[in-house]
């Protein structure tokens, strides 16, 4: 007996879970979904059916877990709690401040329906904010920084290209590596936006645009940049191709506490991801969570739930004893 | 109502279990056992009392969590089974090739008494197992790999101390530093034992002794340093006090793994442990399950268990609500 995996909204992430499917055997892609004509939707994965999002609900019997891949400013806050009525589902909401909201929408559809949501799965939200729990449970006097990076923001990529004469562009946020040093040495150190990371942009300017003032704008660009040292890097468009394709990421979740009669000891507990493609790892975070979904519905359970609720073991494909004997 | 937690056994782990709990306002010390003369203990928090291990089972209703400080080689196998039959507990037991054993005779005796009984926790067995258990179950087609250290193995260190003409030893494992960047680099080298860990020994000889004879017959002492690259440094008492007291240990998790349609990303997940004292780290990893063991008890619930079977967020004092608001 497989999973039957569905896949609502086939982008990046979409197409980062169809990979993950065919990398874990005791899963299957029964069906994708698309709001574009599902003709015009070519996927992987042969004899799987491409269905308008609109027939969804029709296949509920025959889809186990249903991976939301939209997006969390206006797909995810009505889809989630929306879908939960059919399906189990799991999606990446990532609007942090709104994650409380989404949780009790999502909580009432699914209770109702009888089926499982697990919200906000993927690295972060989900393994950085599990290990930011985990540590905080065990160093209970100190103090924990997020660093993210060397990677690629969508959001301020965007920014940038929004700006008169510029006619693409590429932004990482980098961490700075004397913050990390800083933190590392077990200091706790305040340290100011600025200190912790830096922003590296990769610019293609319009033919005769003026690169001084995109420059200048976008390195005084309120909240995205201002606050933040920021190198502006003017390139070929073949250039920015080249080397600038790609979707890296990653960051560094670190903890410093101390332990002893006197606080006399210090502990680091640091958890750091170095991805090549952000949306297919977070297809492997959500795929190993879509595992949970499937055996806490066969359990009986329902209602929303997020990476702090699932006991481990319910993401791996072993028995318990196999990994007791295996993995402790 | 705060969680009462007992200690049996006060040695480097108990002690480190008592600061634990000064940490930790949602508990109380209520006991310690002991096998020594109880008078001739001298603990740290004041109106505490401390017990001769017999009286243990009489304290059995005012103890919520009875944490098992004793060893694994031949403590724990029939402490903890025995504990279980009369008060929630918890044990550090990591003797790898025994714990589906353990598991089993801790599972039979804690479902028959309707207790909880959490074994193998601390960091390795525990938290590196989690760690191992997370990023197996995200990056399905990867190879992990686990270095201990820089930290003092105690097992070596009286191994040392076994040698004819040998006063005092420390001996440090040491990850190699290569092999750590090998397996960060993405290429899952197969490392052979050798380059995965140095061992340093800082040994104070008896007044007169061979010191070629004694750095010979550790370097060529079967399992524990025949197969490693080991430095023998000979000092005087006062230098080893001065300079090896501590406790210290550490080390990194490591999971290489590839996605995409043609295996064509890699991602590396790391988690690594830099801590000044083993036994006090230790000690905090036991009080946040501690804690879960308790929960799970209100909840109803017994048998064995280990950190891959426990949601996450029972080691949390705070609420569901709260860990979603701030920590997710």
């Amino acid at each position: 007996m497989t999973i039957k995996i569905g896949i609502l909204g086939y982008g990046n992430l979409g197409r980062g879970i169809e990979y993950a499917v065919r990398q874990n055997d005791d899963m299957e892609l029964a069906a994708v979904f698309t709001r574009r004509d599902p003709s015009s939707v070519k996927i992987a994965t042969n004899g799987v059916p491409v269905y308008h999002v609109d027939d969804a609900i029709k296949t509920k019997d025959n889809i186990d877990v249903m991976i939301l891949c939209g997006g969390s400013a206006t797909d995810l806050p009505t889809q989630t709690p929306e879908y939960a009525k059919y399906f189990n589902v799991i999606d990446s909401f990532d609007t942090h401040a709104k994650i409380p909201e989404h949780f009790d929408n999502v909580d009432k559809t699914a209770k109702e329906s009888g089926k499982i949501g697990i919200i906000s799965v993927g690295w972060d939200p989900g393994m950085f904010s599990l290990n930011r729990m985990y540590a905080g449970a065990i160093l209970s006097d100190g103090k924990d920084y997020t660093f993210w990076g060397k990677g690629i923001s969508q959001g301020h990529s965007d920014a940038i290209r929004r700006i008169n004469g510029v006619k693409d562009a590429k932004q990482y946020t980098i961490p700075v590596g004397t913050a990390l040093d800083a933190v590392r040495s077990g200091e706790t150190p305040e340290l100011t936006t600025r200190e912790k990371h830096l922003r590296e942009c990769w610019v293609v300017a319009e033919d005769g645009a003026d690169k001084a003032r995109i420059e200048q704008e976008i390195k005084s660009m309120p909240n995205y940049f201002a606050d933040y040292d920021t190198t502006v890097n003017f390139i070929t468009e073949d250039e920015l191709k080249a080397n600038h394709s790609g979707i890296p990421h990653g960051g560094f979740v670190i903890r410093c506490g101390k332990t002893g009669l006197n606080r006399e000891h210090n502990h680091i507990i640091e958890y750091s991801l170095k991805l090549d493609s952000n949306p297919e790892f977070t297809a492997s975070v959500l795929i190993a969570y879509a595992r949970a979904a499937y055996r806490l519905s066969k359990d009986g359970q329902c209602g929303c739930k997020t990476v702090f609720d699932i006991p481990p073991a319910y993401l791996c494909r072993q028995s318990g004893e196999e990994l007791r004997r295996n993995l402790l």
